[in-house]
């Protein structure tokens, strides 16, 4: 029997371990349902495991990358002047229906009855449980501001969990909620955690953008996303090259100039079975930029629902659907069927905007446009030479497409640029969302009832945990940054002589006692095998003992991922130590 | 606009707090439907608020007391060999499938279908997905031994929550697994957790016994609970003045030396209408301990499935269903109806073992009894003079009574006592219980197929913050031992002068640069109240800084719960520092 790890030292995590002692099972190939890296390698390097569909297990070392990234999360939210408390993961209905979100939030929501059949939920989100903890504690202005925060355990019911840590059902959340006076002290306690997010994720060395962002379910009235760029991530940013605009792509404004050909009359042009916008182009010998698409669509919610509208939008610019929808205050739009486009004096392939029966929208970049080519609404033909200043009536006008590269910045009119994101942080300004329906109120300065305004502040630390790894990775495994790995030196005998026992051993003891986390390969196992380990696990130093170099007094030592330069024995320790720094 | 706190500096828990910032309501009265102290006081003194039946909010103060448990709870386990993991709460059906236990757990097993109709559960304990994981990586003995534990939001559905932190229905639980080649090796870790179990509680100032216990759900082969002493437990337990045995009472053994009278034949006497023991025995003019109760029983499940069985008990004791049950080999036992009474001869109030058709099984502290008196099963007659070994055919003995005080130690023969206790430890052997269905096997030093042996050891982390509160307050509060205490210090300023404001201050910044936690009572109240939220809070040092003391350039120390007196403004950090030791 073997003695067990840590007999000699209870400190969290631990600071030294040996392999054989520690629960991290590698493999040697891709696991065949991974597709993103930080998914892949984090099951390759034995940090997670698959439980059921996006639940997963953390083995030892990926709750030691969770607890890290944890601690980061927690010193700067308290030294933003957060207080940190915990709220329950089982729900009781009631708090729900009072928000009026047991109706609206979709299926994500996981509903289940308990014994007695009351009607309970996996907490998603807290707004309702502090609200509810809130409403009943406060009483004067005096104990505003307030900002709380947990660290804890969420479930959504996510319809396709994916991407390991990244799209889970069951994650790790921090998610704070503040309290205020006053619109004015929300944005101040705003700017605050934006402030504490920037920090937070410059402490875990990511590149990262904040960006303007949609609302969605949560509610509210402005919002922020926290991006860290990556190719696998799933949302598209646009961001300026010069300044630090950046937006989701469903809210990103964008400019162009307009664009402007040759002003001539109109004239109907037949362009039998031509109808794709650069068929059409090509056909007449003009660039693309000169078509005007006309898009048909049906509205869902709103004052415009049931209605059909038209979107009119410059030949390969794309439509921009949530932009649309919140133009006309909408649920939803959807594309128009053929039946909707007849109705309303369209006709398939050849809609333009002359004639139409509905509210007509076009896209800012065609204001003053000019000489374009449009659909004539007669089967087989175009229109040429349109202007919608001399050839049409009122419409309205509206950012409505899609931005892409090379538009101009909306507040320097520098470049834009699109990257894919991983969404690792939101802050939403909520204002009486929430508090006016849960009753969160206080009596103010001038004794009256007042409501709170509110704030609410997500940061998925889970995912933050894969994120990390989809930025620092190589071929050969995760690259964790020196500071966050969850060791840092990889401790590995390959001599077989006692000299060489005697020295990893003693070497093991030395970086004990400088407090330097350290893994000390003493498996039974191939050096090769070994080095893959420390290369795929991702840790920052290795330090290799072997017969022959010993027999010269020196040991080799490597960076992940650089080359290997021997240093004296006696010097390993300070050349660790300054690798540090 | 106030300023938030922790604005300069990022440690967790926070060393430093005003009160005007700390979010700790606290109420004058005692909370209606809170029965015990502990629950009473954590929400009082603004530790927890409830969300729903059993489940609870912890706010600030209350998380941190989790936290410092927790922290002392992961030392220890760390200290003794065993490896942090974390696992899901939400779990697959099929896993319990496999175990057994879907079917066989009640409906504390709170069970869910998902979007996809997949059946899952909230975790009340984890033996299937630890099984799951490590049976999917285990391949050599040389793998093993293995301890791996998380500390983890747990879920049962009590059909009765209650008692705050003591029985709730979402909770937070240590709960650590191992597994082993041999029984052997089982039981040298069971031996490790057992004193590290002992550590634990030790650190936590706690009062409390180890007693062995009926292994009930979990399964397995043996078992000791740990056991808080206090008189709200929900357990009783049997423990001996001398050493240190002790057990649950449904377990626990006793020895008492049976009771000899005067030896006699057989008489039946008339004793119309009389069948309680003691009116027997005050009609006859004998000790209730010469009379013989016979009650039967109803078997269910088991190889007497469907019985009917007779135990004999000395007048004045009570049959240990629990032990019945574990002797018959059975699952379930009730007390037979007047039918089946009849059924095998018996009459009822005034059955005996005398010609009764069935099993009869009779309490050890009656093997050798002279002289006494039983039921005839005859109307209205007993029997004087009975001998079990005399009178009766074979019978079986066996230890059925519940242990009283007074009775004697089963080791040591010193005196049994009876104490109720809290439930915060648990131990099992399990053997291959689970790892056999679980398929938890290696391949072992002989090279064929092996099961591993299986222990699991859990700790009730919020059950212990109760536990301790249920040991350590009196009439003011909670009174947290030194090192436990979410703040050391409470600084309480009722000085209005300008003097008493600077002192105040600078006590403060001297308390903080020391690293001593101190809560600052900045608030605008009255003295009596931030006294009395003080000794509430249960922290264990009070400076009271006021205008009158301080002209003499003094301030008053008090230890919560005892006399305050006065001590040099220039020594208090110095006095503080002595006090906590």
């Amino acid at each position: 029997m073997r003695a067990l790890p840590w007999r000699s030292g209870g400190s969290y995590p631990p600071a030294l371990m040996k392999y054989s002692l520690l629960f991290a099972p590698t493999l040697r190939d891709d696991p065949a349902d991974a597709e993103v890296v930080s998914h892949k390698l984090l099951l390759r390097a034995g940090y997670i495991r698959r439980v059921t569909s996006g639940v997963y297990d953390y083995l030892p070392l990926g709750l030691m990358m969770l607890r890290k990234v944890e601690a980061i999360v927690r010193e700067e939210m308290n030294r933003a002047g957060a207080q940190e408390l915990l709220m329950p993961m089982v729900q009781p209905a009631e708090l729900w229906q009072k928000s009026g979100r047991w109706e609206k939030y979709g299926r994500e929501l996981l509903r289940f009855a308990d014994r007695h059949d009351h009607e309970s939920c996996l907490g998603p989100t807290h707004e309702e449980v502090i609200c509810d903890l809130v409403s009943r504690e406060l009483r004067s202005y005096r104990q505003l501001p307030l900002n709380l925060y947990q660290i804890q355990g969420k479930f959504r019911d996510e319809v396709r969990p994916r991407f390991g840590l990244m799209r889970g059902r069951e994650f790790v959340m921090k998610d704070a909620y503040s309290f205020h006076e006053t619109e004015e002290d929300l944005r101040r306690e705003y700017r605050n955690m934006y402030d504490t997010y920037c920090r937070i994720f410059s402490r875990l060395g990511l590149k990262f953008r904040a960006v303007e962002a949609d609302t969605g379910s949560i509610g509210g009235k402005s919002s922020h996303e926290f991006h860290v760029l990556a190719d696998s991530g799933e949302d598209l940013i646009a961001h300026c090259q010069s300044c630090d605009y950046a937006a989701n792509v469903e809210m990103a404004e964008s400019r162009r100039s307009s664009p402007v050909f040759a002003d001539a009359p109109l004239y109907e042009v037949a362009t039998p079975g031509i109808t794709a916008a650069d068929a059409v182009a090509a056909a007449l010998g003009l660039p693309v930029a000169a078509l005007v698409k006309t898009m048909l669509y049906r509205v869902v919610g709103g004052t415009h629902d049931g209605e059909i509208v038209a979107v009119c939008m410059r030949g390969g610019d794309q439509v921009q659907e949530v932009k649309l929808q919140r133009q006309l205050g909408a649920t939803g739009v959807a594309l128009a069927s053929e039946a909707e486009i007849s109705a309303v004096g369209g006709i398939v392939g050849y809609v333009g905007p002359q004639g139409l029966r509905c509210l007509i929208l076009a896209d800012l970049s065609l204001r003053g446009a000019v000489g374009m080519v449009v659909g004539a609404n007669r089967a087989g033909h175009h229109t040429t030479g349109f202007s919608f200043t001399r050839d049409l009536g009122a419409i309205e006008w509206a950012d409505l497409r899609t931005a892409s590269p090379g538009d101009h910045c909306p507040r320097c009119n520098g470049t834009i640029d699109l990257s894919r994101g991983i969404e690792v942080g939101h802050a939403f300004a909520l204002g009486r969302a929430y508090s006016e329906p849960m009753g969160v109120a206080y009596q103010g300065r001038d004794g009256k009832r007042e409501v709170a305004v509110m704030g609410c502040y997500g940061i998925g630390v889970s995912r933050l945990v894969a994120a990390i790894v989809e930025q620092c990775n190589d071929a050969n495994g995760i690259a964790w940054p020196t500071h966050l790995a969850p060791f840092t030196v990889a401790l590995i005998g390959i001599g077989k002589s006692e000299a060489a026992q005697a020295a990893v051993a003693d070497l093991y003891a030395q970086l004990n006692a400088a407090g330097i986390a350290t893994l000390f390969d003493d498996r039974n196992e191939r050096p090769g095998v070994k080095f893959r380990d420390a290369e795929l696990m991702g840790l920052p130093i290795h330090l290799v003992v072997g017969d022959r170099a010993l027999e010269r007094g020196m040991i080799e030592i490597k960076q992940r991922g650089g080359e290997a330069s021997e240093v004296e024995l006696t010097d390993a320790l300070a050349v660790v130590r300054a690798l540090i720094g």
